[in-house]
């Protein structure tokens, strides 16, 4: 993926948030913007690939702020509120009729927890949103190989399953038990260190992946 | 007013939508983001003024993209919104029991006009809604210095009325309208030259100020 004109405004306003959730001092906060203007000036251009430069812009807070996770905290809630929706979650998946269903709404559950924003919940954000979102993924469901998926991983004998963020790593836990559930060995995989709201070994381990 | 980390978010999103509002070219919009990425690693800094600098990219997008007026279709949209809501202002105005009440009202007004931003109504926006906002203006206005103003301006032989921008220069009529009944010359002083959304001349005369 290649920059747009659009990814300006976005890394932009990233680059703001993290450096927030990084420290209060305002004046630092100045500072690290001033850097990070720097930085897009050099770095943003037509064949820059938008990943690297936000890796880039991440380091340079983190640098500049000397804090090494900026989003710790927001990880940390992200858990606590997925956690707190994952039963809800589970019961979906319990009341299926078929081993291949069960599988399905693994999926679906995964799907909908790396769409919802656990950091940004709300308190309109309720169970019942949940069930909500879980039935409109079942309808409006773009892209579906889950039966492919499912006939895959039965042939499987080892499946690395990559994880996104925190919070819906706990809704991954629910799809790592059908896909173990079906046999293959299940190694699952997160960041080395912190890179924004991405899941370490601690996320993993807050939401029971072992 | 100095510059603070939130400004330059805030700076590159107002630069990417006016981009867009300024050329439909992909290309020409990217190359646009990063002469204004430069613009900022060179101007953002503690002691910049965000409206001088503001300026200055509002300048490099029009002399990049060659368009002299971005936001003209967005004004003219603008004008034509609160044109339709400006009657049920009118009514407001008029249902006043005293001369001193009807330039109260026309005064919240104005404040109305320049809270609401006409370039963004959605449908959901509604003659309901301005009504609200004029109730809610009534008991929230936090700085009242309405009474003050209606004796200075009775005193007054001649007013300069300074214009913000296009839209809510349709709800500047009504207290113009009220402030030439107390006696006073005024002049309205729109824009000489676009300025992102500010009201022209164009604009004062398609809402009636003549």
């Amino acid at each position: 993926m290649k920059v747009s004109a659009a990814c300006l405004p976005c890394m932009v306003h990233r680059a703001y948030k993290e450096t927030c959730y990084a420290t209060q001092d305002q004046a630092l906060r100045l500072k690290v913007m001033m850097e990070v203007a720097r930085l897009l000036a050099r770095e943003f251009k037509p064949d820059a690939v938008p990943a690297i430069v936000g890796t880039l812009r991440d380091r340079l807070i983190r640098e500049l702020t000397g804090n090494p996770d900026p989003y710790k905290a927001v990880k940390e809630a992200s858990n606590r509120a997925a956690l707190g929706l994952r039963p809800k979650a589970e019961e979906y998946i319990n009341s299926a009729s078929s081993g291949r269903e069960r599988f399905r709404r693994a999926c679906l559950c995964a799907a909908v927890g790396n769409a919802v924003e656990f950091d940004i919940l709300g308190h309109e954000f309720s169970l019942e949103r949940l069930s909500e979102l879980l039935a409109k993924a079942e309808r409006d469901v773009a892209i579906d190989d889950v039966d492919a998926f499912y006939e895959a991983a039965k042939k499987a004998r080892k499946i690395l399953y990559l994880t996104d963020n925190a919070g819906e790593v706990a809704f991954d836990v629910l799809l790592v038990r059908e896909l173990r559930a079906l046999g293959p060995r299940v190694v699952v995989a997160v960041k080395a260190r912190p890179c924004i709201n991405d899941a370490l070994m601690e996320d993993a381990l807050a939401v029971g992946m072992d």
